[in-house]
């Protein structure tokens, strides 16, 4: 995934769009491996295309492919791929059509593409994203990303989608971590995590995170780390789904 | 920025350091130019490492630095660096004092540092970070986070803080990019940002954001984007401070 945009960088906007993609892609049964945020500057964005798209089997971006002078994403990725931008004549009529007499020269950027990409349509505000290879470009605004990613979800190629089971306990990580170890080296397939939080109502807490694509090995593996817990003298604690 | 942990990628855990680091950083007069995500894998963490601590001042990580299984940051940082892991005799010392009679190998691998590495005061959790060369390691846990980087920001060297001020309107994207173009050009100095929001609430919103050190070009310039939108019919309106 790369995100694209300067409000990322400087603190101003959390980004949402990270956890849905990720959440979504392994739902089809996709892994998301790495994610880079880069500013609004060309260079950046060029190098970090061309990088992720030769590394990964798909590139996902989010932002700068609005009306405004800082929307300069569609321009990177021609740069990145070596093609000129061309105005897409179906992206163009269906703005024209939604727009009507609001139509003007910087909406018609919106209708602009790499050329020999495809669009990616977009049932929210009309512009499209694209595909362009291996990458498709969505918008930043979190609800038109999603639309656009329900719109890509299908065309993509996903292994088994992984499951997780969760187990939680008040036990701190340094006193399990020992016995855990051991049952992460009995159950390779699974990857185990384990992470600590710290709420001010309930103190520290430690999830345990068993993700893996079969639901009995995972069920497996949470029953031993539960018998750690209880011989350790822990609780195990509810936990919301992962 | 290099953030570690497979439960960012899987979208289970939401980062929140991201935004904490943009902000402090900003205040300090230094800029975050790249963020990226890696899973708890050796080779990637090694690789971003060296890729980021060769194209930036600093290098600020997340993650990975507990007693179990799954925390390997501070190997991957000694083998981006060539250096060996050592345990450090002031970090085992707090960690003995700390745990007592509760203390065990795991907790100690917490004392574990890069040889030639300096220690980032936990005031949370004891357990410490470290700086090796130009690269900070933080806890992932927020609040352990935020107090290590408190302890790191005074050893920073920055520039000239960015301010930032901030306009909205009810104008969309597409209606005001022309002028604000023509602005943008005028203020070279000013990073000028578009960001279109959507809340069911208020419907659509554009809210400029304009950043530069220099209070006073950010007060002009949104003084002519204020009657910008005064000019096309828009209203300006409320907005929460950047």
């Amino acid at each position: 995934m790369l995100i694209i945009g300067n409000e990322i960088l400087s603190g101003r906007t959390q980004d949402k769009n990270l956890a849905h993609l990720a959440t979504k892609l392994n739902e089809a049964g996709i892994r998301l491996r790495e994610v880079r945020v880069v500013p609004d500057i060309e260079a950046e964005i060029v190098d970090a295309v061309n990088a992720l798209r030769a590394k990964f089997d798909y590139v996902f971006t989010t932002g700068g492919i609005g009306p405004t002078h800082d929307d300069i994403t569609t321009a990177c990725i021609a740069k990145a791929f070596g093609v000129a931008v061309i105005r897409h004549p179906d992206a163009e009529a269906a703005l024209r059509a939604h727009y009507a007499a609001e139509i003007n020269e910087a909406r018609l950027k919106m209708a602009e593409v790499p050329e020999g990409a495809t669009l990616i349509p977009n049932a929210i505000s009309v512009a499209p994203g694209f595909r362009m290879g291996n990458v498709f470009t969505m918008a930043g605004v979190p609800r038109i990303m999603q639309a656009m990613l329900d719109a890509i979800i299908p065309h993509l190629e996903g292994g088994a989608t992984v499951l997780s089971a969760n187990i939680a306990t008040d036990l701190l990580e340094g006193t399990i971590a020992a016995g855990l170890t051991e049952i992460q080296n009995r159950y390779m397939d699974i990857d185990i995590g384990s992470y600590p939080t710290y709420e001010s109502a309930q103190g520290y807490r430690t999830t345990l995170v068993l993700r893996s694509p079969d639901a009995e090995r995972n069920e497996a593996a949470r029953s031993e780390i539960e018998a750690l817990i209880l011989s350790l003298g822990g609780l195990v604690v509810a936990v919301p789904a992962a």
